[in-house]
């Protein structure tokens, strides 16, 4: 017989083996032949745990044991099973594990719970083949129509409605996913940090109190173009120069507001881009994070200001596109004090964290109290074939989060 | 009878018409089609003006008039008359019309001269279609053998010596279009500025004291990726952070430094690039340019001091790739003084200048002593199908270059 960590571990290294990319990172694009077997596998899985298992409207795969109360709602624990082009094992993958290996403890210790639970195995929250990111928990959440399914498509150009339709889906129905908020009680979800923090403090563990509300900006910096060599310093418009001074105090004004606040340019296209040629236009993007919103208007702010100042020195003109906008969600405060208490009694070392990244438990706060466990990720590596979290990490979590699900579903070893 | 205005005017308007691209400016590239028609059109101009033709080895076209002195060397005057794609009608055809012109008031005034003058049109100077600029006075000058011209490729994969086979040329005598010093009294080259100087002042003609020299840079800088949101401030080595405080810094120095000193950054590319993913490696170009070389020295040692602050204070690295290295070329005196006792006799008003851009004028000078005229270009633009010189300001510009011509080779009005 397996040992815990020996289940784990095969768990993981079963589901990478899903993956079209092999030896290149993990790649499992949602509603494709790595998808179906990686589905497969979970489903038999679940089966082997007693779970009564059913894939509602929107492709989630979910796997039920009941409690003792009748009609009561149901902890919700899992994560996704999707990754990004060419990522790694445990982004998503972790979170399903935990959760079936709390279904076997369950079934191998006989636990009777009183409220139901659910494993949740839950698809496109990376968005990597129709961009449709945190699909899965959305349509959990009444925020997915057949109407947005035919307008997602992947690179191919076959539509995510046509995609759900030819995986054996419904996607007229997909509205049904919906789950109404007296049916969940609570969604408990671990995954990898996807940062340095727990690695570089030697944590076992990070018990996030809120995932930080995020607010991304593509800026256009107009200028006039002209010849490297024959426009005087005095009659230039130089979109990169008033770019680059904009950019230059974006980190700084990160810094200055402190708090865990962060802020990154992670993409820049200039034109004409001639090596000889003053730029005509300079875009750039800007990604601020805080878990307090009044942080990321004070950092928007800052962007705005410095590109008045810097665009009127040099007779430059700019845009400002707002694009994602996400405000900060709190975990709930009952789930985070448990989280806490059995993390003192398994005398595990934790850490309070924000998470800089969305996850699936993000958007189920729309409909239930959530928790989020992180674990360790190997030099803060994510998203890349590099990622890695040790199993003997991995089932410290598991331990966590098991107790944290009994408490929430009434029960005890 | 034409008028000189209206003779100029045909000339550009002529040479227009050889155009790879109609209606989006001006492509005619060397060795294809438009240059044969357009040396046709010159060779045929060149004869009416009692000019004795050949073509060198290189593929330049060379029209001579005989002087009174016995084997003295020539004075050259001329352009180029290629263009880079899509530009305009008087980025070289500039500088070829007025030599033919002053060739037609040689002829019509029957002037004698002492030495011979050789009206030059010569290809490639652009390098448009092999990426080989300033070919044809490169040739001139003894810098171009048969193994380049092998290297040497289009966009189809056509050397350009299978080029110059193809239009009759013997490309491994290229060596033969080499000039020796003692065969050439001066090089006078008319060009359109290709800046805004002149026509902001309401000059009627540059006078370039010097070309500038010319520094390029490609500069990397070297960060650590990372998740946007889970990777603390502190945590973060920033190639973008790094590498827009060195560029903010970039245009700045050059104003420092004054003296019309220009430093332009034209081109950045990061990587990965995504709007969530701090920036592993940001690269750059840095071009920098000056009449003096310890103006370029001092600007590239303050982007290296820049680029050794910042990374170091990010943790990054970083690497600096010279390219392109032209050092400063300055005009030859004499012919300076001509043009400037020629411009006071016309009473135009005339301007001191460096040139910010390369041209053949500045290869010739490896030969002989050479001479630079600008005329106004309206907005400062060029390379571009709005590039445009009055015809006015361009007679008033060949009036100067005639003037100087005579001097030049012995003869007057």
């Amino acid at each position: 017989m397996l040992t815990k960590l020996e289940r784990i571990r095969r768990d993981i290294e079963e589901l990478a083996k899903f993956n079209a990319t092999p030896g290149k990172g993990l790649t499992r694009f949602s509603l494709t032949p790595q998808d179906r077997a990686a589905r497969r596998y979970l489903r038999d899985e679940m089966i082997g745990c007693g779970l009564r298992i059913f894939e509602d409207a929107a492709g989630n795969l979910i796997g039920r044991r009941e409690g003792q109360l009748k009609d009561a709602p149901a902890v919700m624990i899992g994560s996704h099973f999707d990754s990004v082009k060419e990522g790694g094992n445990f982004d998503g993958p972790a979170g399903v594990t935990v959760a079936l290996e709390t279904a076997r403890v369950l079934l191998e210790r006989n636990i009777q719970t009183q409220y139901p639970i659910e494993v949740v195995a839950l698809i496109e929250e990376e968005g990597g083949r129709f961009g449709a990111g945190l699909y899965g928990s959305r349509a959990m959440t009444g925020k997915v129509d057949a109407a947005q399914l035919k307008e997602r498509k992947d690179a191919d150009g076959v539509s995510m409605y046509e995609a759900l339709a030819a995986f054996g889906f419904d996607p007229e129905q997909v509205g049904n996913a919906q789950r109404q908020p007296e049916t969940v009680k609570a969604f408990l979800e671990l995954h990898i940090e996807q940062g340095p923090i727990l690695e570089n403090g030697g944590f076992d563990i990070g018990i996030v109190r809120q995932i930080v509300g995020i607010q991304q900006l593509k800026v256009l910096v107009k200028g006039r173009q002209g010849h490297a060599g024959t426009t005087p310093m005095a009659m230039r418009s130089d979109a990169m120069d008033v770019a680059a001074k904009v950019i230059a105090r974006i980190g700084d004004s990160a810094k200055e507001v402190g708090d865990g606040a962060v802020a990154t340019v992670g993409w820049i296209a200039v034109k004409p881009g001639g090596y000889n040629i003053i730029p005509a236009e300079v875009a750039f993007s800007v990604d601020i994070r805080s878990g307090r919103a009044e942080h990321i208007d004070t950092l928007v702010q800052k962007v705005k200001e410095s590109l008045a100042l810097f665009s009127a020195n040099a007779g430059a003109e700019y845009e400002i596109t707002p694009l994602t906008m996400v405000a900060p969600v709190q975990m709930g405060p009952d789930i985070v004090a448990k989280e806490l208490a059995v993390c003192e009694k398994l005398g595990l070392k934790s850490k309070w964290m924000s998470s800089g990244a969305g996850h699936d438990a993000m958007v189920m706060a729309g409909i239930a109290e959530v928790g989020l466990l992180f674990v360790p990720s190997r030099n803060g590596l994510s998203h890349c074939s590099e990622e890695w979290t040790d199993y003997e990490a991995l089932q410290k979590g598991a331990e966590v989060y098991l107790h944290t699900v009994l408490e929430l579903a009434g029960a005890s070893l």
